[in-house]
């Protein structure tokens, strides 16, 4: 008794719009070089119909598929029935020179399939472009807008050259763990796992884990382990804030992008590293011509196109941040960076220009040296004072967590009290965009530090372990995914960058 | 006042081992072809000391950097002080070629620095090999074995592999949620956030999220959501389930490679997307000849051989998986599943074949239509009857999930009940490696399951929004990625190819 299903096919996959196009217009280049009409190219086209416009006799339809790409269809005779906005459609046809503007090829459709029906009415997804807030209602289908679309597809774009950027840099990729009996920061709001709810008697079970069980915040206390036998390390794992923020830039779930590297002696070689990572990553999306990259610069241009076109007199949570200026091609902030060294200037030197400009220009908060900087701060220094991405290094100590390690002589010796070997890399329009330090990898100063902090020692020792056998100088950073999607694609809010956002009283789907 | 730190340089990073030695045997090869003899190579190697042997006059070290290589430091004089099992340390000398058995060069050290001690008595990761049980106990030290170094480079490598493959063929990766209100195999033991654990006083503060926030189980209705518009998406994501299982092949926290295709009509174009992916990607690991290939096949061969060492005699969790065969090489598994079609069979015909070798040696389970396959059933179909891996299809609806697709017409005539459009995919010496299904794609049908399975349609409201605009027959799959690494690598618990592994009891560090 043998298998009786045929054996695998070459290929189970039909060819997407994208690759549909592509060939239909090698074929027709080609016949252009021969300098012979191009053939009919027959192809067969699956996907969603993004917009309708029916005419007496013919219909024109945009039927699109995720690959990146549309394709119009003309529709004429009885091939129209039943295609409406949202439907899913398999046509049948052939790909000829467009007599439309905006498109090089329409499909004369020969045979026209609908595979899923969809009552225009009553689809929540409609032609005429919705406020974000609406969208979010509608999540599970956000994805059918144009610009969802293009925004998952960026995402995704901009993970893989990170990932490469990293592997071509021999770091290794961990995944960190998301529950965890830690908590990185000692601070930030954590949500704990019920590990054994009351029940209805008093027999409850037992707790599935002996300790109290954390979402982690942060992967960077783990990721400093693995660093410590592979040299250089990275994750890009969800991480969790019980906080109650509702602002643009705070999700209760994200993303974190963090990198550990080993053997860097002091904070200008980690800053070092961190500039090249990101400026490498924007040469990547912006030199290179892989169907990746080319995919990519064309969804920022669409999706600039369409906020331009929706974003007149909306405002509110769906606008644009302020780094995308409406004036400004949507890759121009993107060449910007990757072309100009980061500026870099110390907390305190930072203080004394801020103080200078509050003189003038009062800002809400005065700036005073022992405080953080405010968002208003740092959008001015990003966006005004240095108009690019400026690294700020060496803030005061009490401001930050207990394992990063003292500043480099110069930075400290110039400071009224004692400041950390760290970093917040502000961007244009965004603010904070990563933040990372050198660590403190003596044992016994960092035990001080833990002491200072009130922290248990026995609750931390996996992790002065790290300080007991092979210690070494070393250093990392974090960046909230999302607002690096942000910054990118230009969307102001992070709630639109992410499939399923969650945030405080929001947790649908 | 302008930034006063040097602007960044052109590369922070120092060669690894691995850049070094290629670099190094390259001059030598490029002098051996110029038929002069090559000249000293300078560098400075960073690393851990992974073994130390002290002679009268010299001694040898072997230094590890995680790069994939390490070299053999020969230090002469006073050069061998600190340098002990565990210490970090930097050494400047030449590269010469090597006297000694297993490496091509060594490194001649003029300079060396302890940048890290380690004493040697104390630190817990000695030379000789520890026991699996002993190892994760010290799981924030265990990447500084050999073997735990080159699982999580093979790990990584082998991530990256299923990435680009699933680039190629057009698939967008999408981050599905962590955080959900819906329970996706409607009977998974979940986890559950304590949104807002009882106070002291009755003040307790409102709830984080309104509705009680599991752990997702699986991504694969979320995942449902972005195939409807993007065609074809992945996600390799973290996955939770609360059960007490203590076996070597689940986790609490694990990672799910899990995919969906639109567009595909049938079950048997499902199974032949999902075969050309395992098979593409055992492809690139086996055939390419880039960097990650290349370093991943020496990892596994480094794997195979140190648990034919260690394995003699140890038995129990350390034991490799019954299809890494001590007497086959470390690729030969993968190298027959990327060669030979998939067999494919349906889950009635399975069991009249294992009815069948009942008779003459019975199984401790026997196995009866209506009931699942065992692992011992699974094994012998994959590992013995049919030596690779199965797709068995079809199995009785009963068993599975609302929202897979019935079967088609050949399978369900020839099932004695009920049957759905499914396929556990069974690798040898693993058993179940991925399962998958068409899923139920029209409204009604949908929602009758729905009700038969005595569930709400208002909570599934937006998964049934899919079925009513647009729907399109569509199917995936998933896979757990760590019996995945598992299979590949040979190691035979799960529990060792995770950086930081939880299970019912334990969630240290």
């Amino acid at each position: 008794m043998r298998p009786t299903r045929a054996l695998s096919r070459a290929n189970a996959l039909t060819p997407t719009v994208r690759a549909a196009l592509a060939s239909a217009s090698a074929q027709a280049d080609a016949a252009a070089d021969a300098a012979s009409a191009p053939g009919p190219s027959e192809t067969t086209v699956n996907g969603w119909v993004r917009s309708v416009r029916a005419h007496k006799n013919v219909a024109f339809a945009e039927v699109d598929d995720g690959s990146g790409a549309s394709v119009q269809a003309v529709l004429k005779g009885g091939t129209a029935d039943g295609i409406t906005l949202g439907a899913s459609v398999r046509l049948r046809g052939t790909l000829l020179p467009s007599r439309g503007r905006g498109q090089a090829l329409e499909l004369q459709v020969a045979e026209a399939a609908v595979l899923g029906p969809s009552d225009p009415d009553a689809y929540p997804i409609q032609k005429k472009a919705l406020p974000a807030p609406v969208l979010r209602e509608h999540a599970h289908l956000r994805f059918r807008t144009t610009q969802t679309a293009a925004v998952m597809r960026v995402r995704d774009a901009l993970a893989r050259d990170w990932h490469d950027w990293f592997e071509d840099h021999e770091f290794v990729h961990v995944h960190t763990p998301v529950l965890t009996s830690s908590d990185c920061e000692g601070a930030g709001e954590v949500f704990t796992i019920a590990q054994s709810l009351p029940g209805p008697t008093a027999d409850a079970p037992p707790p599935f884990f002996p300790r109290p069980t954390n979402l982690s915040v942060s992967g960077q206390l783990h990721l400093e382990a693995p660093t410590h036998a592979l040299g250089r390390a990275y994750t890009l794992s969800p991480a969790f804030r019980a906080e109650p923020s509702m602002t643009s830039r705070h999700l209760a779930e994200f993303y974190m992008l963090e990198a550990e590297v080993a053997f860097v002696d002091e904070l200008g070689g980690l800053l070092d590293v961190a500039e090249a990572a990101f400026r490498g990553v924007l040469s990547r999306l912006l030199a290179y011509d892989s169907r990746r990259a080319v995919r990519a610069r064309a969804d920022l241009t669409r999706i600039a196109e369409l906020a331009a076109v929706e974003g007149e007199g909306e405002g509110g949570e769906g606008e644009r941040h302020a780094d995308a200026d409406a004036d400004a091609g949507p890759l121009d902030h993107l060449l910007a960076a990757a072309t100009t060294p980061f500026a870099r200037i110390t907390y305190t030197d930072a203080v004394a220009l801020l103080a200078d400009e509050h003189a003038a220009v009062p800002f809400a908060h005065a700036p005073t040296w022992g405080d953080g900087l405010s968002s208003e701060h740092e959008k001015w220094l990003a966006g005004t004072h240095f108009n690019g991405p400026v690294f700020v290094t060496d803030y005061p100590a009490p401001l930050k967590p207990f394992y990063m390690l003292p500043s480099g002589p110069e930075a400290a010796s110039a400071a009224p009290g004692p400041t950390v070997a760290c970093f917040d890399l502000l961007f244009p329009g965004i603010g904070e965009m990563a933040g990372g330090s050198m660590r403190e990898h003596r044992l016994d100063e960092l035990r001080a530090r833990m002491a200072e902090h009130g922290l248990s020692e026995a609750e931390y020792d996996w992790y002065l372990d790290l300080r007991r056998f092979g210690s070494v100088a070393h250093g990392g950073w974090g960046m909230g995914w999302e607002r690096w999607v942000c910054w990118v694609t230009g969307v102001g809010n992070v709630r639109d960058v992410v499939a399923f956002p969650r945030w405080a009283g929001s947790c649908r789907f």
